[in-house]
C-alpha cells in the first residue's frame, strides 16, 4: 500500500487543465502499488488513475512503460492506457515528480485465485507476449540473471539473520543458476533458440483484474522488459500456483500452462528449460524480498514481504525433473482437454 | 492512511447481494481515515465508500454514527449517507468486522486552506449544529475534560521523552482546565447556560470536501457526540486557523467565526468561554497525539502526528485574553462585513 506524495487540489487542477478530461470532482490516494503513488480521480468526464513515479522508477524508463501500454492496447490486450495531454505528451510533472494520467480499468484482483483464474491468466500472458511483438523500444531486464549477484552482494552478509544457513544456500543456488542459465537470445533463428520478446515480469495476482470469472485486464507494466518469454511463465507459476502452505497446486499449474498454450504453444526448447526458469524466478523474488527485508527501516510505511516464502518455492523447483512437474502437456493434448481450438 | 483489513471479492459480492446497488465492478483500498479500513467501490449502479470498522471504534456507537448521518442529511446538511440493505439495516458484517456501505461524496479536502475555505467551514459547522437538533440518540464525548486525565495517566511517565519539561507543563495545564471547565449542560435554560448539542468533534481539513471554492460536504462523523457547541468551534479554530510555522492567522479566524455566526450567532456566554474551549481543544489533541506517539510501535503502518504542534497551539491560546483574539466580532457587525444577510 502506498501514497508517498500528497498532492494539492490547486496543483492537480493546474495539471488537469493540460488534458481534455473535464473538471476535477474528487481524488483519493489508493493503497495499491508499492513503487509509486497512485490516486483514483473522478472528473466530470470519467474516472482515471493518476500515478506519480517515485524514486525507485528510473524516469528514463517511462517512455518504454507508457509506450508499451499504448502498443499492447493497440494490439488487442486490455490494459490501462496513458491519456495524452492536449500537446500530445503522455508524461507530466506533479509535485516535483514525473506523473501520468492513466485510463481506469474496472475489475478486482483475485485474493484467492482458482484454477479457472489461472487458466485465464495463462491465456492473457500468451496474448500479451504476442501483442508485444513489434514494439520498437527495448529495455533490459535488470532483474534477470546478471542482476542477481550485485543484489546478493548487498544482502549476503546479513542473510543468516533471516534464517540460519540461508546465506550458503543462496550462494550455491546462485552459482548453479549462473552456470546453467540460457545465453541471451543472439538474434539467430536456430531451432533451439529460445523465443524472446516483451515480458510483464511481475504478473502477480494483484496485477490481474477480473470481473467475476472473466479476466478484465492486466495492469502495472513497471517491471516489463525484454527477456525470454518462458521466463515470464516461470514467474507466473511462482506467483499463481502455490498454496499458502507452500504446496505447489498441480491443477492450477496445468490450467495456467494449458491457458498459455491455447494461444501460444511452447517450443520444445522452452518446455525443456521451463523448470530452470521457474527456479530462477523463485531466486529472483527471494533476492529482492531479502534485500527489501534487510534494507527497510522498521518505521517505513510498507508491508515487508516474507523472503522465506520464496525459499520454500525454490526448494520445490529444485526437485522438479521436467516441465510435466508443473502440469505441462503437449499443446495439442491441452487444446483437446479444453475442448476448444485456440480462440 | 489505512487499509487494515483486506477483503475478498467473493465476500464482497456476497455482501452486495444484500443491497440494491448493482453488481461489483471494482474496489480499491483508499488511504483515508486513520481509524477504519475504507474502500472505494464502483458498481454497475454508482460509486460508494465501504467502511470496515476496526477495533478503535466501539460497535455500540455505530447506530449513533450512522443514524446521525441520516439525520443530518435529512435536515439539509450535505454528508455521506449509509445505504440501507434490502432488509432495512444499515450495518453489515464483512471479514469479521462491522461494515457499512456509504454514499460517495464528490470533492477534495483542501491541503492549503485559505480564509475563503475557513468561512465556508464556519458556515457548515453552524449548519451542522442546527441540523443536529432533534437527533434522538445521545453519545457522551469520551474525549472531553473528564477523559483527559485517564489519557494523561497513560502517557505522563514518558512525556519528557518527547520534550523535556513537557510532563510538568501538561500537568499544570490539565489541572487549570479541570478547575475552569464549564459544567455540563444541566438542561435549564438560564441566560448564561452554554448551548449544547451534536458536535462533529474532529472537523479537520481532511474531513471537509470542496469542489473548487465551494464546500461540497462534511465527512467522518466517527468522533461526533453531545457536547457544548462552542467547543466544536474551539476545535475548528485549532484545526483550520494556524499556519505551518505555528502562527495563528487572524484573518482565517475571523473568516471562520464570521461564517459560523452568519448562520448561528454565538451567545454572550459562548463568546466569553471560547478562549477556554479552544485551549481545552488544543490540550485534547496534544494528549491524544502524545498517547499515540508513545504507544505506536515503530513498525506500524500509520503516520504519527507530532504532538508538539499542539503544544505550540496551546501556548498561543494561553495568551489569548478574549474571543476577539480569534477574530470574533459581534454577529451583526460580521454580517455587515460580509455584505450578506444570513443565507
Amino acid at each position: 500500500m502506498a501514497v508517498y506524495t500528497d498532492v494539492t487540489e490547486e496543483d492537480l487542477c493546474a495539471l488537469l487543465a493540460a488534458y481534455d478530461v473535464g473538471t476535477l470532482l474528487s481524488y483519493k490516494g489508493i493503497a495499491e502499488g508499492v513503487e509509486n503513488s497512485n490516486y483514483l480521480l473522478r472528473t466530470s468526464a470519467d474516472t482515471f488513475i493518476l500515478t506519480l513515479y517515485e524514486k525507485r522508477v528510473n524516469p528514463d524508463d517511462l517512455p518504454f512503460f507508457l509506450g508499451l501500454m499504448d502498443h499492447l492496447a493497440a494490439n488487442g490486450l486490455t490494459c490501462p492506457q496513458p491519456i495524452r495531454r492536449r500537446d500530445g505528451a503522455a508524461l507530466s510533472t506533479l509535485a516535483g515528480r514525473p506523473a501520468a494520467l492513466i485510463s481506469f480499468l474496472d475489475g478486482a484482483w483475485p485474493r484467492k485465485p482458482t484454477a479457472a483464474h489461472c487458466r485465464e491468466v495463462g491465456r492473457a500472458l500468451a496474448r500479451m507476449h504476442l501483442a508485444g511483438e513489434g514494439f520498437a523500444l527495448h529495455r533490459e531486464n535488470a532483474l534477470s540473471v546478471e542482476g542477481w549477484r550485485p543484489l546478493w552482494n548487498q544482502a549476503s552478509d546479513r542473510a543468516d539473520e533471516v534464517e540460519p544457513g540461508l546465506g550458503a544456500e543462496i550462494e550455491a543456488e546462485l552459482t548453479r543458476l549462473e552456470a546453467a542459465w540460457p545465453a541471451p537470445p543472439s538474434g539467430d533463428a536456430s531451432a533451439d533458440a529460445l523465443p524472446a520478446g516483451i515480458i510483464h515480469a511481475d504478473l502477480f495476482p494483484d496485477n490481474v483484474f477480473f470481473i467475476g470469472e472473466r479476466l478484465s485486464g492486466l495492469i502495472d507494466f513497471y517491471f516489463a522488459c525484454n527477456d525470454l518469454l518462458a521466463y515470464d511463465l516461470g514467474i507466473a507459476l511462482n506467483a499463481w500456483c502455490f498454496e499458502a502452505d507452500g504446496a505447489f497446486n498441480l491443477t492450477k499449474g496445468m490450467a495456467l500452462l494449458d491457458g498459455y498454450q491455447s494461444r501460444r504453444p511452447l517450443t520444445p526448447a522452452e518446455s525443456d528449460v521451463l523448470p530452470l526458469l521457474a527456479r530462477g524466478a523463485a531466486l529472483r523474488f527471494l533476492l529482492t524480498r531479502l534485500y527489501d527485508w534487510l534494507a527497510t527501516p522498521p518505521g517505513a510505511l510498507v508491508v515487508k514481504k516474507d523472503p522465506l516464502e520464496y525459499l520454500r518455492k525454490l526448494r520445490f523447483h529444485q526437485g522438479v525433473q521436467n516441465a510435466s512437474g508443473y502440469g505441462l502437456r503437449p499443446a495439442a493434448k491441452s487444446r483437446q482437454a479444453q475442448g476448444t481450438s485456440s480462440s
